[in-house]
């Protein structure tokens, strides 16, 4: 049965055990940290080995560049190729940079507000305005925020955004482009299916300069090998000629070091000119040394497919206990659904409409911190306060299984409270 | 007897023997690079023990952070101590970025135009414009080019740059900023005296959003023991309580690598208050991991001094090369004056009025590349066509010397062509 169809006095005596369920877990202490997608520990000793400095012993590229040394802005030749062999593009169409992939997508945000995407800066343009599929990844709308640039939600369907609702939002030309994450989007861990990948290839934006930050994270980050496969936006937007309207963006943090991967940028050729002329006032080079560790320690694509199979296996694990978990405590109750990714970072969890900042505080006064409720919403407002990111990726299987147990309790407490305070 | 004291016939005599002595030079087929200011490969080999794995196999920070993982987007605190002890301000007054201070430099300016410095977006006040003392850093200003920022020559005299003519500049309340490079100034190698130090912290301009990047690139970065010190800016500010305007940059691309080095800002609370804000919407964290190596191999301050010493036995040679050998071939002709250095990078060479364009053609079609004539001018025009920056630093010394050799044919031959053509 579920909570909805029980009798108030039976949610009163189910209230009553819960609540002291979770006081005896607040008596525990617990600090457990489940706010953003970090890997483990034990994900980052898999990576250890590439700072062998044997690899980097002769450091010469295969050009002869001596990567201890300026130069080389847009990446080691090899490295570009290694990465447009994995993202489907020419080497000539990668951009490796530093070590963030956010810096990537700020800076490209920045330099449209300056200098523009191919008409007036978007500065000069008045009120602008970017479509924001959500739930979301919270930094993209930060950059947005940070900007100044109105957020329009998008729903997120179950192969992508609503492409129905994009295809009238962009006849608006203040409309100027719009962030996803079409693998394992964050936090829903959604594909793309390739007829949403296709229709977002064929969109015909009222803005001649609209931008489509295609942000490919979790690009190689399957948990199973039967993981679907995302449809390369570049080669579906050849029947359009739309190469333009896309910044492909990826990196390494969660495949070697956080902090201390590679990220990069894939691109039309127009684009990467365009790039490639204001990274060259930006900055003279990037890390070309740890460009360097990561060709050789990975060779090719391949290389890089075997390690994400030693960080699938310590993530699956964790990814199941709280599939596992959900299914058992949530079956049948009606207040609550969740999202089972293949692969990604994150569990999307959304318990019943108005509850989910309840849920986060109580788990908080507890012990355990999650990402902030309406966090994956523009403005971080969820309209129906209901979504929860779960990112279960850097506790142990141990503490995960406690902060789950809490969490459980945390949802059906505050369902119960608010279906008792309704009655 | 100097060039000018000559009769048409001994300078065509003299310009005969030097057109013959170039053209040996030039069927030698030379190919040497002078263009940059790039360290040699036998001073990146001073810092190669610092990829030792060693270094960071523990990589939790003295707080415990695991600097593999996200986090600290300010930096490691003993980074921030170490680089505060070296620019003489508190840690929490630095923030530890990228490998690139350009970057820096570049993202500072470019969040002025978008949000501003204190008052209206730069970009939303029409026309701006900079101070730029020269002979200058070419990339300065070609970062002010970049967002159409226009360019106000200012000249350097001994000291610094011309306090009396920025006074008059600063009336100007379009006039927003001003790029410099404070010690062993690009390309002059001039260090700004305690009294230009002092003029500047005490500057009033009435742009109350003006803007100083005190660019600090060489600070540890003496030729010799009785090396000149720079006054703390920041502490000529407290007279003043002008810290605001001052964001102060330095970063270990020529103490350990370029591209794979740390850069620093130095800055106010209340900027690095700002500067924060703008950095956890724009990237979650910095390399901790070469934060960390930087730190456990160099300890503390003196030991990057110490450091800095065997760079210094490097360059000395070098640098002592090109003043030799400017001294014994154009002593007394009139047609060349040079800086003499105590640190830096850079050499100014000032030859005959209207004969560097010539020089650096000549000896660009003889195999040796220099910098191009007018890069240290606003707009890349050297009012006078007399400047050539000469990077002394990567060739070895045999090289250098050849290419000396020839560049002195040149700065002769531009001469003794120019005084013919004239007479």
């Amino acid at each position: 049965m579920t909570y909805q169809e029980l009798s108030q006095e039976e949610l009163l005596k189910i209230k009553a055990e819960l609540v002291d369920e979770y006081e005896k877990f607040k008596a525990r202490g617990l600090k457990l940290d489940m706010s953003r997608g970090k890997p483990s520990s034990e994900q980052l000793d898999l990576s250890m080995d590439i700072l062998d400095p044997a690899y980097i012993a002769d450091a010469k590229a295969q050009d002869g560049v001596d990567c201890r040394n300026y130069g080389v802005p847009l990446g080691l030749p090899e490295c570009r190729e290694l990465f447009g062999e994995l993202l489907g593009v020419p080497a000539r169409n990668i951009i490796v940079c530093g070590n963030s992939s956010l810096n990537i997508m700020y800076d490209y945000i920045a330099q449209c507000m300056v200098s523009g995407s191919g008409a007036e800066p978007w500065m000069l343009q008045g009120k602008i305005k970017f479509l924001c599929p959500a739930p979301g990844y919270d930094r993209h709308f930060k950059v947005l925020e940070s900007f100044g640039i109105e957020m329009i939600t998008v729903p997120m369907l179950e192969d992508g955004p609503d492409m129905d609702v994009i295809d009238e939002l962009i006849k608006d030309p203040s409309v100027k482009g719009m962030f996803c994450v079409p693998k394992y989007s964050n936090p829903e861990g959604k594909v793309f299916s390739p007829a949403v990948v296709r229709r977002m290839a064929g969109l015909k934006p009222a803005a001649k300069d609209f931008r489509v930050i295609w942000d490919n994270a979790y690009f190689v980050h399957d948990l199973y090998d039967t993981a679907p496969e995302l449809l390369n936006i570049f080669e579906a937007c050849r029947e359009f000629g739309s190469e333009d309207m896309f910044i492909e963006v990826a990196s390494t943090s969660k495949i070697t070091f956080p902090g201390a991967g590679v990220s990069v940028i894939a691109a039309s050729d127009n684009n990467i000119e365009l790039i490639k002329k204001r990274m060259g006032v930006q900055i003279i080079c990037h890390d070309k040394l740890n460009q360097l560790r990561h060709v050789r320690y990975f060779k090719n694509a391949d290389g890089i497919k075997a390690h994400m199979k030693r960080h699938a296996a310590i993530l699956r694990p964790k990814f199941q206990a709280v599939l596992e978990k959900f299914d058992s405590e949530f079956s049948g109750l009606g207040i609550a659904r969740w999202t089972e990714p293949q692969g990604g970072y994150f569990i999307s969890l959304d318990v019943l409409d108005g509850c989910a900042k309840r849920v986060v505080s109580l788990c908080k006064d507890a012990g355990v911190v999650l990402t902030g409720a309406g966090a994956a919403f523009p403005y971080g407002k969820d309209p129906k306060d209901s979504n929860i990111r779960i990112a279960p990726t850097y506790p142990s299987v141990e503490e995960l299984s406690l902060a789950l147990e809490l969490l459980c309790i945390c949802v059906k407490l505050a369902a119960a409270e608010k279906l008792t305070a309704q009655k």
